[in-house]
Protein backbone atom coordinates (compact mmCIF):
# COMPACT_ATOMS: atom_id res chain seq x y z
CA UNK A 1 0.00 0.00 0.00
CA UNK A 2 1.71 3.79 -0.75
CA UNK A 3 0.65 6.19 2.02
CA UNK A 4 -2.15 7.45 0.54
CA UNK A 5 -4.00 4.22 0.55
CA UNK A 6 -2.43 3.95 4.15
CA UNK A 7 -3.71 6.71 5.12
CA UNK A 8 -7.24 5.75 3.65
CA UNK A 9 -7.20 2.51 5.44
CA UNK A 10 -6.63 4.05 8.96
CA UNK A 11 -9.12 6.85 8.34
CA UNK A 12 -12.18 4.70 7.36
CA UNK A 13 -11.12 2.24 10.35
CA UNK A 14 -11.48 4.95 12.88
CA UNK A 15 -14.23 6.02 11.62
CA UNK A 16 -15.73 2.77 13.17
CA UNK A 17 -14.19 3.14 16.17
CA UNK A 18 -17.45 4.50 18.63
CA UNK A 19 -15.22 5.44 21.50
CA UNK A 20 -13.21 8.02 19.30
CA UNK A 21 -16.45 9.95 18.16
CA UNK A 22 -17.84 9.53 22.14
CA UNK A 23 -14.78 11.03 23.40
CA UNK A 24 -14.32 13.94 20.08
CA UNK A 25 -11.13 12.40 19.26
CA UNK A 26 -9.61 13.45 15.74
CA UNK A 27 -6.88 11.78 13.72
CA UNK A 28 -3.89 13.82 13.15
CA UNK A 29 -0.65 12.73 11.32
CA UNK A 30 -0.50 9.82 9.07
CA UNK A 31 2.74 8.20 8.26
CA UNK A 32 3.56 4.42 7.62
CA UNK A 33 4.71 3.81 11.49
CA UNK A 34 3.45 7.13 12.89
CA UNK A 35 -0.06 8.18 14.05
CA UNK A 36 -1.53 10.85 15.39
CA UNK A 37 -4.48 11.74 17.63
CA UNK A 38 -5.46 14.55 18.85
CA UNK A 39 -8.52 15.31 22.10
CA UNK A 40 -9.56 18.52 23.49
CA UNK A 41 -10.44 18.51 27.12
CA UNK A 42 -13.26 19.07 27.86
CA UNK A 43 -15.75 18.03 31.33
CA UNK A 44 -17.47 14.80 29.95
CA UNK A 45 -13.72 13.17 29.78
CA UNK A 46 -12.88 14.61 32.75
CA UNK A 47 -11.83 12.49 36.22
CA UNK A 48 -12.43 13.94 39.90
CA UNK A 49 -10.05 16.58 39.65
CA UNK A 50 -11.02 17.75 36.92
CA UNK A 51 -7.90 16.90 34.39
CA UNK A 52 -8.86 14.04 31.75
CA UNK A 53 -9.25 11.09 32.99
CA UNK A 54 -6.38 8.50 32.29
CA UNK A 55 -8.85 6.39 30.59
CA UNK A 56 -9.49 9.01 27.98
CA UNK A 57 -5.39 9.66 27.89
CA UNK A 58 -5.20 5.76 27.66
CA UNK A 59 -7.76 5.33 25.25
CA UNK A 60 -6.24 8.20 21.94
CA UNK A 61 -2.63 6.40 23.18
CA UNK A 62 -3.71 2.85 22.82
CA UNK A 63 -5.54 3.70 19.68
CA UNK A 64 -2.44 6.33 18.17
CA UNK A 65 -0.23 2.72 18.59
CA UNK A 66 -2.12 0.42 17.43
CA UNK A 67 -2.72 2.53 13.83
CA UNK A 68 1.04 3.17 13.64
CA UNK A 69 1.24 -0.70 14.14
CA UNK A 70 -0.73 -1.25 11.21
CA UNK A 71 0.36 1.38 9.34
CA UNK A 72 3.24 -1.35 8.34
CA UNK A 73 1.20 -4.59 8.40
CA UNK A 74 -0.22 -6.03 4.99
CA UNK A 75 -3.89 -5.35 3.83
CA UNK A 76 -5.31 -8.59 4.73
CA UNK A 77 -3.86 -8.59 8.63
CA UNK A 78 -5.79 -6.97 11.47
CA UNK A 79 -4.38 -4.70 14.82
CA UNK A 80 -5.01 -6.10 17.88
CA UNK A 81 -3.59 -4.99 21.38
CA UNK A 82 -2.11 -7.35 23.53
CA UNK A 83 -0.85 -5.07 26.66
CA UNK A 84 0.02 -1.93 27.19
CA UNK A 85 1.85 0.16 30.02
CA UNK A 86 1.19 3.82 30.71
CA UNK A 87 2.91 5.91 32.42
CA UNK A 88 1.26 9.67 34.28
CA UNK A 89 3.61 12.12 34.17
CA UNK A 90 1.80 15.47 34.44
CA UNK A 91 -2.00 16.54 35.03
CA UNK A 92 -3.49 16.61 31.60
CA UNK A 93 -5.13 19.49 30.59
CA UNK A 94 -4.63 22.74 28.26
CA UNK A 95 -6.05 23.46 25.19
CA UNK A 96 -5.25 20.38 23.52
CA UNK A 97 -3.42 16.42 23.79
CA UNK A 98 -2.00 14.85 20.67
CA UNK A 99 -1.14 11.08 21.14
CA UNK A 100 1.54 10.62 18.81
CA UNK A 101 2.25 6.98 18.83
CA UNK A 102 5.66 5.51 16.73
CA UNK A 103 6.64 1.73 16.10
CA UNK A 104 9.53 1.30 17.98
CA UNK A 105 9.95 -2.39 16.75
CA UNK A 106 8.06 -4.03 13.53
CA UNK A 107 7.60 -7.14 13.37
CA UNK A 108 5.99 -9.86 11.58
CA UNK A 109 3.76 -11.06 14.33
CA UNK A 110 4.45 -8.78 17.03
CA UNK A 111 4.97 -4.96 17.24
CA UNK A 112 6.36 -2.73 19.95
CA UNK A 113 5.20 0.86 19.64
CA UNK A 114 5.64 4.12 21.70
CA UNK A 115 2.72 6.64 22.15
CA UNK A 116 3.90 9.80 24.06
CA UNK A 117 1.08 12.35 25.19
CA UNK A 118 1.39 16.01 24.92
CA UNK A 119 -0.63 18.74 26.29
CA UNK A 120 -0.81 21.70 24.55
CA UNK A 121 -1.50 25.54 26.36
CA UNK A 122 -2.39 28.45 24.63
CA UNK A 123 0.50 29.66 23.86
CA UNK A 124 1.16 26.39 21.87
CA UNK A 125 3.81 25.15 24.71
CA UNK A 126 4.04 21.16 24.94
CA UNK A 127 4.47 19.02 27.71
CA UNK A 128 4.43 15.35 27.72
CA UNK A 129 1.47 13.80 30.06
CA UNK A 130 2.05 10.27 29.65
CA UNK A 131 4.09 7.72 27.69
CA UNK A 132 2.60 4.48 26.80
CA UNK A 133 4.35 1.36 25.56
CA UNK A 134 2.36 -1.56 23.97
CA UNK A 135 2.62 -4.90 22.41
CA UNK A 136 0.33 -4.99 18.98
CA UNK A 137 -0.40 -8.25 17.02
CA UNK A 138 -0.95 -9.22 13.91
CA UNK A 139 -3.43 -10.69 13.09
CA UNK A 140 -4.44 -12.92 9.68
CA UNK A 141 -7.32 -14.89 8.95
CA UNK A 142 -9.66 -13.81 11.40
CA UNK A 143 -13.29 -13.14 10.29
CA UNK A 144 -14.01 -9.59 11.30
CA UNK A 145 -10.36 -8.40 12.06
CA UNK A 146 -9.28 -7.14 8.77
CA UNK A 147 -8.08 -3.43 10.42
CA UNK B 1 -14.43 6.57 58.22
CA UNK B 2 -16.67 3.35 58.82
CA UNK B 3 -17.94 1.33 55.48
CA UNK B 4 -20.58 3.78 54.89
CA UNK B 5 -19.12 6.81 54.95
CA UNK B 6 -16.45 5.35 52.77
CA UNK B 7 -18.90 4.33 49.84
CA UNK B 8 -20.64 8.06 49.97
CA UNK B 9 -16.85 9.16 49.65
CA UNK B 10 -16.52 6.96 46.05
CA UNK B 11 -19.59 7.43 45.09
CA UNK B 12 -19.41 11.08 45.46
CA UNK B 13 -16.27 11.17 43.47
CA UNK B 14 -17.60 9.08 40.89
CA UNK B 15 -20.10 11.13 40.19
CA UNK B 16 -17.61 14.04 39.51
CA UNK B 17 -15.34 12.12 36.20
CA UNK B 18 -17.30 12.90 33.47
CA UNK B 19 -15.78 10.72 31.57
CA UNK B 20 -17.45 7.90 33.82
CA UNK B 21 -21.53 8.95 32.85
CA UNK B 22 -20.18 9.18 29.07
CA UNK B 23 -19.26 5.90 29.21
CA UNK B 24 -22.26 5.05 30.80
CA UNK B 25 -20.18 2.97 33.86
CA UNK B 26 -21.87 2.28 37.26
CA UNK B 27 -20.47 2.16 40.71
CA UNK B 28 -21.12 -1.84 41.68
CA UNK B 29 -19.79 -3.37 45.06
CA UNK B 30 -17.51 -1.24 47.38
CA UNK B 31 -16.20 -2.62 50.70
CA UNK B 32 -12.71 -1.62 51.81
CA UNK B 33 -10.11 -2.24 49.61
CA UNK B 34 -12.12 -3.60 47.07
CA UNK B 35 -14.59 -1.34 44.22
CA UNK B 36 -16.64 -2.64 41.26
CA UNK B 37 -17.72 -0.49 38.32
CA UNK B 38 -19.83 -1.98 35.45
CA UNK B 39 -20.28 -1.18 31.97
CA UNK B 40 -22.50 -2.12 29.27
CA UNK B 41 -21.73 -2.68 25.87
CA UNK B 42 -22.67 -0.51 23.02
CA UNK B 43 -21.60 0.79 20.19
CA UNK B 44 -20.46 4.29 21.45
CA UNK B 45 -17.51 2.43 22.96
CA UNK B 46 -16.77 0.37 20.57
CA UNK B 47 -13.30 -0.10 18.55
CA UNK B 48 -13.18 -0.60 15.16
CA UNK B 49 -14.27 -4.64 15.24
CA UNK B 50 -17.08 -3.96 17.44
CA UNK B 51 -16.11 -4.94 20.84
CA UNK B 52 -15.58 -2.62 23.82
CA UNK B 53 -12.46 -0.34 22.91
CA UNK B 54 -9.67 -1.41 25.32
CA UNK B 55 -9.25 2.30 26.23
CA UNK B 56 -12.97 1.72 27.25
CA UNK B 57 -12.23 -1.36 29.41
CA UNK B 58 -8.59 0.29 30.44
CA UNK B 59 -11.21 3.51 32.25
CA UNK B 60 -13.00 1.47 34.06
CA UNK B 61 -10.20 -0.70 35.49
CA UNK B 62 -8.23 2.23 36.08
CA UNK B 63 -10.99 3.67 38.09
CA UNK B 64 -11.75 0.68 39.96
CA UNK B 65 -8.31 0.18 40.98
CA UNK B 66 -8.42 4.13 41.96
CA UNK B 67 -11.08 3.75 44.24
CA UNK B 68 -9.60 0.75 45.80
CA UNK B 69 -6.80 2.71 46.63
CA UNK B 70 -9.00 5.76 48.03
CA UNK B 71 -11.14 3.70 50.41
CA UNK B 72 -7.87 2.34 52.41
CA UNK B 73 -6.48 5.92 52.16
CA UNK B 74 -7.42 8.83 55.41
CA UNK B 75 -9.75 11.40 54.20
CA UNK B 76 -7.38 14.13 53.70
CA UNK B 77 -6.02 12.22 51.20
CA UNK B 78 -6.66 12.25 47.32
CA UNK B 79 -5.25 9.33 44.48
CA UNK B 80 -3.25 9.77 41.63
CA UNK B 81 -2.70 6.87 39.22
CA UNK B 82 0.86 6.50 38.72
CA UNK B 83 1.17 3.91 35.93
CA UNK B 84 -0.99 1.03 35.21
CA UNK B 85 -0.28 -2.32 32.79
CA UNK B 86 -3.34 -3.92 31.67
CA UNK B 87 -3.57 -7.55 29.32
CA UNK B 88 -6.54 -8.45 27.01
CA UNK B 89 -7.14 -11.68 27.36
CA UNK B 90 -10.59 -11.99 25.66
CA UNK B 91 -12.69 -9.67 23.06
CA UNK B 92 -14.51 -7.84 25.28
CA UNK B 93 -18.25 -8.08 24.36
CA UNK B 94 -21.34 -9.53 26.25
CA UNK B 95 -23.94 -8.40 28.13
CA UNK B 96 -21.82 -6.37 30.75
CA UNK B 97 -18.53 -5.67 31.71
CA UNK B 98 -17.15 -6.08 35.70
CA UNK B 99 -14.46 -4.65 36.77
CA UNK B 100 -13.59 -5.74 40.36
CA UNK B 101 -10.44 -3.81 41.83
CA UNK B 102 -8.77 -5.43 44.92
CA UNK B 103 -5.54 -3.53 46.55
CA UNK B 104 -2.61 -6.27 46.76
CA UNK B 105 -0.58 -4.26 48.31
CA UNK B 106 -1.36 -1.10 50.90
CA UNK B 107 0.76 1.79 51.59
CA UNK B 108 1.42 4.79 52.81
CA UNK B 109 2.52 6.54 49.49
CA UNK B 110 2.49 4.02 47.40
CA UNK B 111 -0.34 1.20 47.09
CA UNK B 112 -0.43 -1.66 44.48
CA UNK B 113 -4.16 -2.46 42.73
CA UNK B 114 -5.25 -5.16 40.51
CA UNK B 115 -7.93 -5.07 38.55
CA UNK B 116 -10.14 -8.25 36.97
CA UNK B 117 -12.49 -7.19 34.00
CA UNK B 118 -14.96 -10.14 33.38
CA UNK B 119 -17.38 -10.27 30.54
CA UNK B 120 -20.85 -11.55 31.32
CA UNK B 121 -23.11 -13.37 29.19
CA UNK B 122 -26.97 -13.30 28.66
CA UNK B 123 -26.81 -16.66 30.55
CA UNK B 124 -24.89 -15.16 33.32
CA UNK B 125 -21.25 -16.65 32.44
CA UNK B 126 -18.04 -14.56 33.25
CA UNK B 127 -15.14 -14.81 31.14
CA UNK B 128 -11.94 -12.92 32.62
CA UNK B 129 -11.19 -10.02 29.46
CA UNK B 130 -8.50 -7.72 30.81
CA UNK B 131 -6.14 -8.12 33.52
CA UNK B 132 -4.79 -4.23 34.79
CA UNK B 133 -2.15 -3.67 37.77
CA UNK B 134 -1.49 0.08 38.86
CA UNK B 135 0.62 1.79 40.99
CA UNK B 136 -1.55 4.50 42.83
CA UNK B 137 0.00 7.53 44.82
CA UNK B 138 -1.08 8.26 47.64
CA UNK B 139 -1.49 13.24 47.40
CA UNK B 140 -1.52 15.01 50.66
CA UNK B 141 -1.30 18.55 50.97
CA UNK B 142 -2.43 19.44 47.27
CA UNK B 143 -5.17 21.33 46.52
CA UNK B 144 -8.34 20.10 44.64
CA UNK B 145 -6.88 16.45 44.90
CA UNK B 146 -8.89 15.07 47.97
CA UNK B 147 -10.81 12.12 46.47
CA UNK C 1 3.46 -34.62 26.31
CA UNK C 2 2.39 -36.57 29.51
CA UNK C 3 3.53 -34.84 32.53
CA UNK C 4 6.55 -36.64 33.15
CA UNK C 5 7.72 -35.55 29.34
CA UNK C 6 6.62 -31.99 30.44
CA UNK C 7 8.74 -32.28 33.43
CA UNK C 8 11.81 -33.70 31.66
CA UNK C 9 11.66 -30.71 28.66
CA UNK C 10 11.57 -28.20 31.19
CA UNK C 11 14.23 -29.64 33.34
CA UNK C 12 16.74 -29.93 30.36
CA UNK C 13 16.22 -26.29 29.33
CA UNK C 14 16.75 -24.73 32.45
CA UNK C 15 20.21 -26.79 33.17
CA UNK C 16 21.07 -24.53 29.86
CA UNK C 17 20.21 -21.37 31.73
CA UNK C 18 23.38 -20.32 32.91
CA UNK C 19 22.26 -17.38 34.49
CA UNK C 20 19.99 -19.79 36.71
CA UNK C 21 22.92 -21.91 38.24
CA UNK C 22 25.08 -19.06 38.38
CA UNK C 23 22.11 -17.44 40.75
CA UNK C 24 22.01 -20.43 42.53
CA UNK C 25 18.07 -21.01 42.06
CA UNK C 26 16.90 -24.59 41.50
CA UNK C 27 13.26 -25.79 39.99
CA UNK C 28 10.64 -26.42 42.08
CA UNK C 29 6.99 -28.08 41.41
CA UNK C 30 6.17 -28.45 37.82
CA UNK C 31 2.90 -29.01 36.87
CA UNK C 32 0.90 -28.12 33.17
CA UNK C 33 0.57 -24.53 33.24
CA UNK C 34 2.66 -24.05 36.22
CA UNK C 35 5.86 -23.79 37.21
CA UNK C 36 8.10 -23.18 40.93
CA UNK C 37 11.86 -21.69 40.40
CA UNK C 38 13.52 -21.02 43.98
CA UNK C 39 15.95 -18.95 44.96
CA UNK C 40 18.12 -18.60 48.52
CA UNK C 41 19.23 -14.81 49.10
CA UNK C 42 23.00 -14.53 49.39
CA UNK C 43 25.13 -11.29 49.03
CA UNK C 44 26.25 -12.34 45.53
CA UNK C 45 22.52 -11.76 44.79
CA UNK C 46 22.49 -8.51 46.88
CA UNK C 47 21.69 -5.04 45.84
CA UNK C 48 22.70 -1.83 47.89
CA UNK C 49 20.66 -2.36 50.97
CA UNK C 50 21.54 -6.31 51.32
CA UNK C 51 17.97 -7.46 50.04
CA UNK C 52 17.94 -9.18 47.26
CA UNK C 53 18.42 -7.25 44.07
CA UNK C 54 14.85 -6.58 41.31
CA UNK C 55 16.94 -8.27 38.87
CA UNK C 56 17.54 -11.62 40.74
CA UNK C 57 13.96 -11.81 41.37
CA UNK C 58 12.79 -10.44 37.74
CA UNK C 59 15.21 -13.43 36.25
CA UNK C 60 13.29 -16.06 38.46
CA UNK C 61 10.23 -14.88 38.17
CA UNK C 62 10.69 -14.69 33.89
CA UNK C 63 11.92 -18.10 33.67
CA UNK C 64 9.18 -19.31 36.07
CA UNK C 65 6.66 -17.73 33.72
CA UNK C 66 8.59 -18.66 30.33
CA UNK C 67 8.49 -22.40 31.67
CA UNK C 68 5.27 -22.14 32.85
CA UNK C 69 4.24 -21.13 29.38
CA UNK C 70 6.14 -23.84 27.54
CA UNK C 71 4.78 -26.64 29.61
CA UNK C 72 1.88 -26.20 27.56
CA UNK C 73 3.52 -25.44 24.07
CA UNK C 74 3.79 -28.44 21.25
CA UNK C 75 6.96 -30.14 21.46
CA UNK C 76 8.65 -28.01 18.65
CA UNK C 77 8.06 -24.82 19.67
CA UNK C 78 10.03 -22.61 21.61
CA UNK C 79 9.09 -19.50 24.08
CA UNK C 80 10.42 -16.08 23.85
CA UNK C 81 9.32 -13.56 26.38
CA UNK C 82 8.00 -10.66 24.52
CA UNK C 83 7.52 -8.16 27.36
CA UNK C 84 6.43 -8.27 31.60
CA UNK C 85 5.94 -5.78 34.03
CA UNK C 86 7.02 -6.35 37.65
CA UNK C 87 5.87 -4.99 40.85
CA UNK C 88 8.19 -4.93 44.00
CA UNK C 89 5.54 -5.34 46.92
CA UNK C 90 8.01 -5.83 49.76
CA UNK C 91 12.05 -6.05 50.38
CA UNK C 92 13.09 -9.44 49.10
CA UNK C 93 14.48 -11.42 52.13
CA UNK C 94 14.40 -14.92 54.18
CA UNK C 95 15.02 -18.00 54.09
CA UNK C 96 14.42 -18.51 50.54
CA UNK C 97 12.07 -17.07 47.88
CA UNK C 98 9.64 -19.05 45.28
CA UNK C 99 8.41 -17.83 42.37
CA UNK C 100 5.60 -19.35 41.22
CA UNK C 101 4.71 -19.00 37.53
CA UNK C 102 0.82 -19.64 36.50
CA UNK C 103 -0.61 -19.38 33.13
CA UNK C 104 -3.29 -17.06 33.23
CA UNK C 105 -4.34 -17.44 29.59
CA UNK C 106 -2.78 -19.78 27.05
CA UNK C 107 -2.84 -18.46 23.26
CA UNK C 108 -1.99 -20.17 20.23
CA UNK C 109 0.55 -17.25 19.72
CA UNK C 110 0.69 -15.26 23.01
CA UNK C 111 0.11 -16.56 26.55
CA UNK C 112 -0.27 -14.09 29.56
CA UNK C 113 1.59 -15.80 32.59
CA UNK C 114 1.78 -14.20 36.23
CA UNK C 115 4.16 -15.24 38.72
CA UNK C 116 3.68 -14.77 42.34
CA UNK C 117 7.00 -14.55 44.48
CA UNK C 118 6.67 -15.43 47.95
CA UNK C 119 9.19 -15.07 50.76
CA UNK C 120 9.86 -17.71 53.38
CA UNK C 121 11.34 -16.76 57.13
CA UNK C 122 12.72 -19.31 58.66
CA UNK C 123 9.29 -20.34 60.85
CA UNK C 124 7.68 -21.16 57.00
CA UNK C 125 5.88 -17.86 56.52
CA UNK C 126 5.31 -16.60 53.51
CA UNK C 127 5.30 -13.32 52.58
CA UNK C 128 4.05 -12.39 48.69
CA UNK C 129 7.07 -9.55 47.61
CA UNK C 130 6.75 -9.45 43.72
CA UNK C 131 4.38 -9.58 41.51
CA UNK C 132 5.69 -10.27 37.85
CA UNK C 133 2.88 -10.44 34.56
CA UNK C 134 4.26 -11.34 31.50
CA UNK C 135 3.36 -11.94 27.53
CA UNK C 136 5.31 -15.00 25.89
CA UNK C 137 5.47 -15.88 22.68
CA UNK C 138 5.08 -19.26 21.01
CA UNK C 139 7.66 -19.66 18.30
CA UNK C 140 8.17 -22.11 15.92
CA UNK C 141 10.91 -23.20 12.82
CA UNK C 142 13.20 -20.69 14.05
CA UNK C 143 16.65 -22.80 14.17
CA UNK C 144 17.79 -22.69 17.95
CA UNK C 145 14.62 -22.01 19.83
CA UNK C 146 12.58 -25.36 20.48
CA UNK C 147 12.61 -24.88 24.12
CA UNK D 1 26.36 17.66 45.29
CA UNK D 2 28.02 18.47 42.66
CA UNK D 3 28.45 16.04 39.69
CA UNK D 4 31.82 14.51 41.10
CA UNK D 5 30.48 13.74 44.34
CA UNK D 6 27.14 12.11 42.67
CA UNK D 7 29.49 10.15 40.37
CA UNK D 8 31.41 8.82 43.85
CA UNK D 9 28.28 8.48 45.58
CA UNK D 10 26.59 5.85 42.71
CA UNK D 11 30.53 3.95 42.37
CA UNK D 12 30.16 3.45 46.23
CA UNK D 13 26.55 2.07 46.00
CA UNK D 14 27.08 -0.01 42.93
CA UNK D 15 30.11 -1.64 44.53
CA UNK D 16 27.75 -2.62 47.08
CA UNK D 17 25.17 -4.64 44.51
CA UNK D 18 26.16 -8.14 44.78
CA UNK D 19 24.56 -9.17 41.97
CA UNK D 20 25.92 -6.78 39.67
CA UNK D 21 29.33 -8.06 40.17
CA UNK D 22 28.47 -11.64 40.17
CA UNK D 23 27.06 -10.46 36.45
CA UNK D 24 29.78 -9.04 35.44
CA UNK D 25 28.54 -5.55 34.65
CA UNK D 26 30.50 -2.51 35.02
CA UNK D 27 29.28 1.57 35.35
CA UNK D 28 29.45 3.11 32.48
CA UNK D 29 29.53 7.61 31.99
CA UNK D 30 27.72 9.32 34.97
CA UNK D 31 25.92 12.43 34.50
CA UNK D 32 23.13 13.77 36.44
CA UNK D 33 19.83 11.93 35.20
CA UNK D 34 21.60 9.60 33.11
CA UNK D 35 23.72 6.49 34.32
CA UNK D 36 25.36 3.64 32.14
CA UNK D 37 25.84 -0.11 32.71
CA UNK D 38 28.03 -2.08 30.52
CA UNK D 39 27.79 -6.35 30.79
CA UNK D 40 29.55 -8.35 28.43
CA UNK D 41 27.58 -11.43 27.20
CA UNK D 42 29.33 -14.98 28.68
CA UNK D 43 27.82 -18.45 29.14
CA UNK D 44 27.25 -17.52 32.31
CA UNK D 45 24.32 -14.93 32.20
CA UNK D 46 22.90 -17.15 29.25
CA UNK D 47 19.29 -18.47 28.90
CA UNK D 48 18.57 -21.86 26.81
CA UNK D 49 19.24 -20.51 23.59
CA UNK D 50 22.28 -19.20 24.02
CA UNK D 51 21.29 -15.47 25.08
CA UNK D 52 21.93 -12.89 27.57
CA UNK D 53 18.56 -14.05 29.80
CA UNK D 54 16.38 -11.37 29.53
CA UNK D 55 16.84 -11.33 33.29
CA UNK D 56 20.37 -10.09 33.43
CA UNK D 57 19.01 -7.75 30.61
CA UNK D 58 16.60 -6.78 33.21
CA UNK D 59 18.71 -6.62 36.49
CA UNK D 60 21.50 -4.05 34.94
CA UNK D 61 18.54 -2.14 33.04
CA UNK D 62 16.97 -1.84 36.77
CA UNK D 63 20.18 -0.59 38.44
CA UNK D 64 20.86 1.90 35.58
CA UNK D 65 17.44 3.68 35.92
CA UNK D 66 17.96 3.71 39.61
CA UNK D 67 20.95 5.41 39.60
CA UNK D 68 19.48 7.56 37.29
CA UNK D 69 16.84 8.52 39.72
CA UNK D 70 19.04 8.42 42.33
CA UNK D 71 21.48 10.85 40.93
CA UNK D 72 18.76 13.54 41.29
CA UNK D 73 17.56 12.93 44.37
CA UNK D 74 19.24 14.39 47.80
CA UNK D 75 22.30 12.98 49.98
CA UNK D 76 19.80 11.49 52.46
CA UNK D 77 17.31 10.11 50.12
CA UNK D 78 17.74 6.13 49.02
CA UNK D 79 15.81 5.00 45.99
CA UNK D 80 13.51 1.88 45.38
CA UNK D 81 12.05 0.42 42.28
CA UNK D 82 8.62 0.71 42.84
CA UNK D 83 7.85 -1.49 39.12
CA UNK D 84 9.48 -1.71 35.96
CA UNK D 85 7.87 -2.64 31.92
CA UNK D 86 10.21 -4.16 29.98
CA UNK D 87 9.96 -4.98 26.33
CA UNK D 88 12.57 -7.56 24.22
CA UNK D 89 13.01 -6.18 21.20
CA UNK D 90 15.97 -8.17 19.48
CA UNK D 91 18.55 -11.27 21.08
CA UNK D 92 20.69 -10.14 23.44
CA UNK D 93 23.95 -11.21 22.00
CA UNK D 94 27.28 -9.27 20.72
CA UNK D 95 30.47 -8.09 22.11
CA UNK D 96 28.66 -5.87 25.16
CA UNK D 97 25.31 -4.55 26.11
CA UNK D 98 24.79 -0.95 27.76
CA UNK D 99 21.49 0.32 29.78
CA UNK D 100 21.45 3.60 29.47
CA UNK D 101 19.14 4.95 31.83
CA UNK D 102 17.74 8.08 31.48
CA UNK D 103 14.91 10.07 34.02
CA UNK D 104 11.90 11.64 31.58
CA UNK D 105 10.36 12.75 34.74
CA UNK D 106 11.97 13.51 37.72
CA UNK D 107 9.82 13.69 41.16
CA UNK D 108 9.85 14.38 45.00
CA UNK D 109 8.46 11.19 45.75
CA UNK D 110 8.20 9.46 42.47
CA UNK D 111 10.48 9.42 39.35
CA UNK D 112 9.71 7.76 35.93
CA UNK D 113 12.77 6.56 34.26
CA UNK D 114 13.38 5.02 30.67
CA UNK D 115 16.60 2.67 30.05
CA UNK D 116 17.64 1.68 26.55
CA UNK D 117 19.22 -1.09 26.38
CA UNK D 118 21.79 -1.36 23.04
CA UNK D 119 23.88 -4.60 22.22
CA UNK D 120 27.04 -3.44 20.12
CA UNK D 121 28.68 -6.05 17.64
CA UNK D 122 32.09 -6.17 16.44
CA UNK D 123 32.25 -3.48 14.35
CA UNK D 124 31.28 -0.88 16.82
CA UNK D 125 27.29 -1.42 15.47
CA UNK D 126 24.45 -0.80 18.13
CA UNK D 127 21.11 -1.97 18.04
CA UNK D 128 18.28 -1.77 20.65
CA UNK D 129 17.07 -4.76 22.13
CA UNK D 130 15.29 -3.69 24.98
CA UNK D 131 13.35 -0.90 26.41
CA UNK D 132 11.86 -0.52 30.38
CA UNK D 133 10.28 2.25 32.07
CA UNK D 134 10.25 2.10 35.48
CA UNK D 135 9.21 4.27 38.90
CA UNK D 136 11.38 4.84 41.31
CA UNK D 137 10.60 6.11 44.96
CA UNK D 138 11.93 8.23 46.94
CA UNK D 139 12.58 7.03 50.14
CA UNK D 140 13.49 9.38 53.04
CA UNK D 141 14.40 8.20 57.00
CA UNK D 142 14.28 4.49 56.32
CA UNK D 143 17.42 3.36 58.02
CA UNK D 144 19.88 1.58 55.50
CA UNK D 145 17.98 2.90 53.14
CA UNK D 146 20.15 6.41 51.86
CA UNK D 147 21.85 4.70 48.21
Amino acid sequence: MDEAEIAARIRASFARQGLMATLGAELGAIRPGHVEIILRPHPAISQQHGFVHGGAVSAIADSAAGYAALSLMPPTAGVLTTDFTIHFLAPARGVRLIACGEVIKPGRTLSVVQTDVFAEDEEGGRRRVALLTASMLTVEGRPGVTD
